[in-house]
Order: C-alpha cells, then sequence, then structure tokens
C-alpha cells in the first residue's frame, strides 16, 4: 500500500531551534522523502533530554549548528521507507535511537561492543549514511538535524540503522524513554558494569539516568544500593526504584563522601557511577569503590575537554577498574526490545511510573 | 627434628642499605627466631629487581628507611617454623612472595582480589602480623624489613601468608624470577586482562616485566603482539617470547605511536599494557586501544604522586577499560604454582632462558 505522500516532501510543523539559547521556534518545514536504507516517520511522540537543552546552547560552529531541529527521543510511525528498506513497512511502530546499529560490521556483530564501525555515533548535524540533511524550510534554506533522530518535528526521516520495531500495543509516551535516559542508566548496570546479585552500588547523581541506574542495579539483583545527592527529596523517589541508602555530601561534614560509602559498605562498593557528568567526582566515585575489584563507572557527560584525573598509584594498586559507558553499553537492537519486554512484564518501574 | 638454631638468634651476613644511595655494605646481623605464624628460611638464591634499588635512592624517612635489608625476590630453605605454623616445616624449599595471601579474608577466598584484608601489601619497613622487626645489627639497633622479605641476607624471617612451598626439584635461580618480575608480567595478561585467543596486544616499554608481558599473551593465545620501545634491540629480544611486531617511537616521525597501533591493527590492539612506569604514557597506550571494548592495563609504577590524565569524553564514549594490575593480578598461592608447572613444562620461556 503506498501512501499519497511516499516520493514527495512532506510540509510540516517542527519545533526548530533557531539561534543559540533562545526559545525554538514552531514553523512549517518540508521534509524530503527517505533515501535508500531510510525512513520517513510521523513522530507521535517525543521526550525531553538534557542534551537537547545543552545543544541548544552552545554557540554557532561545530559542534553547535543551527537551525537545527533537536530532540532524540521519540517514538514514530513508518510514513514511508526508501530503497532497500525490508525491516519496517507503512504503519510500523518505532523507536529511533540516537546510537547506530547497522548489524554488518565487527562491533555490531561483536557481543563486546556497541560502537558501529559503519556510523559511528556523532553529534552529527547530518543523516548518518550520506551526510546531507533531509530538512529545508520555507525558502528551501538547509536546517541541520540532530543525534540522526530530530524528533521535535511532525516527520523526520532516519536511517534504518537507527530504527527499532515495537509492537503497536506499546504506550508511546512510556516507549520513548527508552530512547535515551533510561535505557543509558539501566545498561550502565546491566551491560556495563555486569552488577552481580548480592553486590554494592553507589551512585552519584540521582537525576533521571541515576534513578535508572539504581533500578538496574535493581533488576541485577544488587542488596546495597546507596544513592549519593544534595537534594535529599531525591531519596524518596529512589527508594520506589531501588535504593536502600542515602548520603547528603552537605551532611557528611568534613568526611569525604567516599569514606562515609567505605564505611557503610565495609571497604567500598563494588560499583560506583559517576551519573553527573563532573569529572571531579569521578575521583571520588574510584575513590569509593573497593579496592581488589571494585569499577568505577563514568555514565555522565562532562563538557569536552574535561579531564579525569586519577592518581597512578591508586590505579595500579588498588586492583580497581574505570569504564565509560555509552547508552548504557546496550546493543540498541538486542538490548532495548529486552528491556521493552520487562516493561511490559511490569518490573521495569522507571518507565511504568 | 630439631635444628640446633631452632629458638635461637642466628648470626649471618646481609647486604644492608645503610644510607640512601649508597652501597650496600655486607655486614653481620642478628636474625631472630621466629614469632608465631612466621617461618626462618636461609635464602639460596636471590634476585634483583627495579624496586630495590628505587627504594635504596629514596631519603630517610618513610617510606625509605635505613639501615634496611632489601631483596623481594629470592628462593629459600626453611630453618625453623614459629608456633602456630603446620604449611612448612625444616628443609622445605619456599619462595617468598611480597604480595601477603592470608586465605582466610574475604579477599584471599574471593577469585576475584588478589589483596589481602588482613595483611595489605605495603612497602613496610616491618614484618606484616605484628609490625616489628627480626633483624639487628651487632650494636643490637633495629635493621628495618623491605616488603615483607628482605632476601639479601643468608637468613629472613617471613610470614607464612607470604611463603610458597615448591618441589626441591625446581631450579632456585628460576624459581626466584617468579617472586616479582616474571609473575607481574605474566601475570597482568592472564589475569588482569585476560587475554583472549587470536586477539591483538600492545606493549608499551620491554624490560623484564614488559618481556614477561609478550610471554603471557602469547601463553593466552594472543596472535598480535606489538612491543613498543626505543631501543630496537628489544625486538630481537622479545621475538622469543611472542613479540610479531615492533614499533620504535623514535621511528614515527610526527605520527603518535597509537596512530600506528590504531593502522597496524585496524582499529586499534584490544589489550595495551603501560609498562614502563609514566603517568603520560598510560594516555598513549588509552588512545592505542580499541574503540568499544579495549583494555588498558597500568603495569608500571611511576612515582608516588603521579597522576594520570584521561579525556572524559574518551572515557565517556569509547568503551574502553582502564585497570590496574599489582602482581600482575595473581593470587600468589593459587596462581605462582600454576606458573611454576608451565615452567617445569617447558613453556614458560622467560624463566626458561
Ligand atoms: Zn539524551
Ligand atoms: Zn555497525
Ligand atoms: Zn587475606
Ligand atoms: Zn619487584
Amino acid at each position: 500500500m503506498e501512501s499519497e505522500t511516499q516520493g514527495h516532501p512532506i510540509t510540516c510543523k517542527a519545533a526548530v531551534a533557531r539561534r543559540p539559547g533562545e526559545p525554538l521556534v514552531i514553523e512549517d518545514i518540508v521534509v524530503a522523502p527517505p533515501n535508500p536504507r531510510e525512513v520517513r516517520i510521523r513522530v507521535i511522540c517525543a521526550s525531553l533530554c538534557g542534551s537537547d537543552a545543552t545543544f541548544l546552547k552552545l554557540q554557532g560552529g561545530p559542534p553547535g549548528y543551527f537551525p537545527r531541529i533537536l530532540g532524540h527521543e521519540g517514538v514514530g510511525i513508518v510514513e514511508s521507507v526508501g530503497k532497500d528498506v525490508a525491516e519496517v513497512t507503512k504503519g510500523d511502530v518505532v523507536i529511533p535511537i540516537f546510537l547506530p546499529d547497522c548489524g554488518e560490521c565487527t562491533d555490531c556483530k561483536s557481543t563486546k561492543s556497541n560502537r558501529c564501525t559503519n556510523f559511528p555515533f556523532r553529534v552529527s548535524p547530518w543523516m548518518p549514511r550520506d551526510g546531507t540533511s533531509r530538512f529545508t524550510d520555507l525558502n528551501g534554506d538547509i536546517i541541520y538535524h540532530f543525534m540522526f533522530i530530530s524528533s521535535f518535528s511532525e516527520y523526520t526521516v532516519v536511517d534504518v540503522a537507527n530504527l527499532i520495531k515495537i509492537g503497536p500495543e506499546t504506550p508511546p509516551d512510556r516507549a520513548c524513554l527508552l530512547g535515551c535516559g533510561v535505557s543509558t542508566g539501566v545498561g550502565a548496570a546491566w551491560r556495563t558494569a555486569n552488577v552481580e546479585p548480592g553486590s554494592s552500588v553507589a551512585i552519584f547523581g540521582l537525576g533521571s539516568v541515576g534513578i535508572a541506574v539504581a533500578e538496574g542495579a535493581r533488576l541485577c539483583g544488587a542488596t546495597r544500593i546507596i544513592g549519593v545527592d544534595v537534594n535529599p527529596e531525591k531519596y524518596e523517589i529512589g527508594k520506589k526504584f531501588g535504593l536502600t541508602d542515602f548520603i547528603n555530601p552537605k551532611e557528611c561534614g568534613n568526611k569525604p563522601v567516599s569514606q562515609v560509602i567505605i564505611e557503610k559498605t565495609g571497604g567500598g562498593a563494588d560499583y560506583c557511577f559517576e551519573c553527573v557528568g563532573m569529572a571531579s567526582l569521578v575521583h571520588e566515585a574510584f575513590a569509593s569503590c573497593r579496592m581488589g575489584w571494585g569499577k568505577t563507572i563514568v555514565v555522565g557527560v562532562d563538557k569536552p575537554g574535561a579531564m579525569l584525573s586519577l592518581s597512578s598509584y591508586e590505579v595500579l594498586h588498588d586492583g580497581k577498574t574505570l569504564m565509560g559507558s555509552l547508552f548504557g553499553g546496550l546493543k540498541p537492537k538486542t538490548h532495548v526490545p529486552i528491556l521493552l519486554k520487562k516493561y511490559m512484564d511490569k518490573v521495569l518501574y522507571t518507565i511504568l511510573q
């Protein structure tokens, strides 16, 4: 079945980031038909993540591009597909995921990596496959893409490497949360750290990602899940998802948070997660994890150019590991459907509530 | 069978570090009988490691202590045992290992850690269990211990937590090499990195530890083992143990070594080992390892206070891991006997040759 719009440009509304730091402008834009291996979707739900705000605030010039359509979480319905697309068809419900998963390169075929070599993740202003844009304004001037998704538009074009088909019974306002924050947090505990049952976990920063880490740790069977945040209200929220303990750094007096965690856990947490995006906190997290086998996982995004500083002696002598976690170490097409199933089975609370 | 000396002090020769940076002095010293859970051994073989020289050069005051008996690699024969020692008996051949392995604490019972909690590793001037010395000079003044071993003496006292019994058929001049460098290098590849068959490895610094890493990688089945050293003669030596490639940083022109490794391996080495002990090289090693799953293992000992600096973005986005390796991640009483067997089976060349 062909749609009337198939093969033709679509004029629709989008929230366009016209200038750094200024409010988004709702305007009519033109969305070109999909190229080969691309899919045009009607966005039925989109959510806002911190990175959208971060990139809105950047000055013009790489990595800040204007005018641009932001948004990288969403759910959509396939309107039409380009050549050589067999994976989805008109009417399918899909989640776009900013991290490409081509299914063909060494990394996508490996179980160890979630970084596609064919289409490496970048905060790119273009489509991943041919480096061009599908958006123009009514004057015919280019509008830039964002993270291969640009969900703040009624229609957008996404590469098949960035699309996951989901069942039509999935509530879209829940499913779209799997596009970034929840997956990142749950995945960091599940896939990157591989949290063991019975273990102890400390989470620095209880924003939505930190809370999702708590949930991931609980699902993995961690028995001690310590949240660290300057806002005590976060403890009440976090308890629902798995937090068992809370530390407010403001109430630790002169004692470093790492010392408090070491005392609470009898030696240090088995896994520490830095979810704030402050390079200096990574050091504190590293100091909080257990000698001999502790892992520190960097989840938060700091400013480009920020440096992590660790004592050489600590790294060498303490038997600790430092790891980064991009999109929670999840392989989008393998692991997001598993998280969706957990949600449908009502064990993934961060989406349920 | 009691020895004549059992329960009595023994006067013997030792090479004593009297003053920072000055040659060792061969002099008569007095070695007290072993306390409970300690063993007095006659040292039949000792070898020299870089750390002995490093600690000889330190100024007086922690961590430099004088007068001191250095040496932390050796093989000995049990002369007498203190109370409550059932593990070894007079006449047994033993290797002392600087890293304690009490066999009773959480860490020693775990398969994940080689850092004993009961007797944490320190470059201590004392015995591990009661924090006193067994050495005096002929005036009765205390002489300090080194790394719980002090093998540069005809007799020394070592805690049972630091002793491994070996077969009398083992050549002592080979076995003593397992006390530090060879075990550290082979273990770093085998236990810390857990090098997979078919993988690629880059080793920064081809001293004895770096060469032992190459051997460990070969034993694990790595197929590409790249040595990096400014001395091209190291390639000829290294080939015998497993090196398949060599990079002389002086001959790379303006190209960073990491770039050369990325090109040689088609994306970066699966495992990179820093064996020089330069914090700045850790960054280069980290840049050389493969996105998605590369591990960088810090093996070299830098000066106390040296800091590792890594870009927060690289850690987060590149899916790489940074780990330290103390004594190669080996649990002394579990893994050193396995290495000894490999030597007796003639597959551990670094000791054979
Ligand atoms: Zn996001
Ligand atoms: Zn791929
Ligand atoms: Zn122990
Ligand atoms: Zn040594």
